[in-house]
């Protein structure tokens, strides 16, 4: 009986640990082992750091919004690159994913403006074009002038699909649909490419300045 | 000019999501890409469980604490290990970490008490004994009847090293120095057992039952 007790107290220790592990590893890419770590990584952070920690979160989390136009994150209703008119708004880049916006945009080769799908079309997820950011695309072609959709989600199998599925929606409208190239890596080795990528490389050749 | 200045605008929504990205980089095992996607997680997160997921961690944060004794986890200044009188004070189990208590409580098998040395002794990491709890483990054996202490660091070139300095500083006192058994994984296979846990196994053997 007594030591029945003695392991109840252990275990409401570990319940109120539990809370927190259970927590960490509903996070992307957190398992429980790994959620174990940083539960105990927290537990030892001095208590002032723990406060920055939290407070630094709390702060991005409440100071970043989702664009009401293209979906990415923003400290405004609407972002700073739909608000600017220096971006060209007769071009509108679809991503997957508002990350997918910071990725693009560090290449500093697209002047257009953007718009976050926030997915792909995924039947095994149950995620299908009704889930996704479809109907704002049109809505924004039919209230602005818009001459060319550059299609950039993943090369992936739900991507392509989303693409392909994106533009016949979009053939009755009178825009270019374009998709982000496919090819060798810069810098790779056609020896290490996969035979997907080499095969799309050699299907979407150019001719050679 | 006027192009720069959209270009810091976005940039300044990156410096706030950076806190975010940053702060979460700073865990264990998490590198800045995985830091990013779960950021988005966070910031996707409906407000609700937004505050959920922050009150469980602060939650388990403010109420537990490490044992003034053993170093384990408690929600006393003295966990419930230390503090049962059903648990054996004759022998100290020895373990680098507080989560190692966790794993050696669930098999069940031991029913002495711990003591946490919140490392292992690394050169490398520049941790020499010093930095590790082993005075405290002294002054256990010295204030309270110990006489077997098992040292269960784990069995790395670290946690071999620790076991090694900490048998020869305890040499003085007259208790019984057990190392944990290394040998073959339950279930598993001579085959896929590694040359050093395999010769391990065959030095540690024991009379057959």
């Amino acid at each position: 009986m007594e030591g029945i007790q003695v392991r109840e107290a252990i275990l409401l220790s570990e319940t109120i640990f539990d809370k927190m592990v259970t927590s960490l590893s509903g996070l992307p890419g957190i398992g429980r082992k790994s959620a174990t770590r940083i539960a105990f990584h927290l537990l030892r952070m001095d208590p002032n750091a723990f406060q920055l920690f939290i407070g630094n979160i709390k702060d991005t989390k409440e100071n970043l919004k989702f664009c009401k136009l293209c979906a990415g994150i923003t400290e405004h209703d609407i972002c700073d690159i739909c608000s600017s008119p220096k971006r060209d708004s007769n071009i509108l880049c679809v991503v997957e994913q508002p990350e997918d916006i910071f990725f693009i945009e560090k290449t500093n080769v697209f002047s257009g403006k953007y718009h976050v799908l926030n997915g792909a079309i995924s039947p095994l997820d149950g995620i299908g074009p009704e889930e996704l950011r479809i109907a704002e695309l049109e809505a924004r072609i039919e209230n602005q002038r818009v001459e060319e959709i550059l299609l950039a989600t993943n090369p992936t199998l739900e991507g392509d699909a989303t693409a392909s599925y994106i533009s016949s929606v979009l053939q009755k409208f009178n825009v270019r649909i374009t998709r982000i190239a496919h090819g060798l890596t810069v810098g790779g080795t056609i020896e290490y490419s996969d035979q997907y990528t080499l095969s799309k490389a050699i299907q979407s050749r150019l001719p050679f300045r």
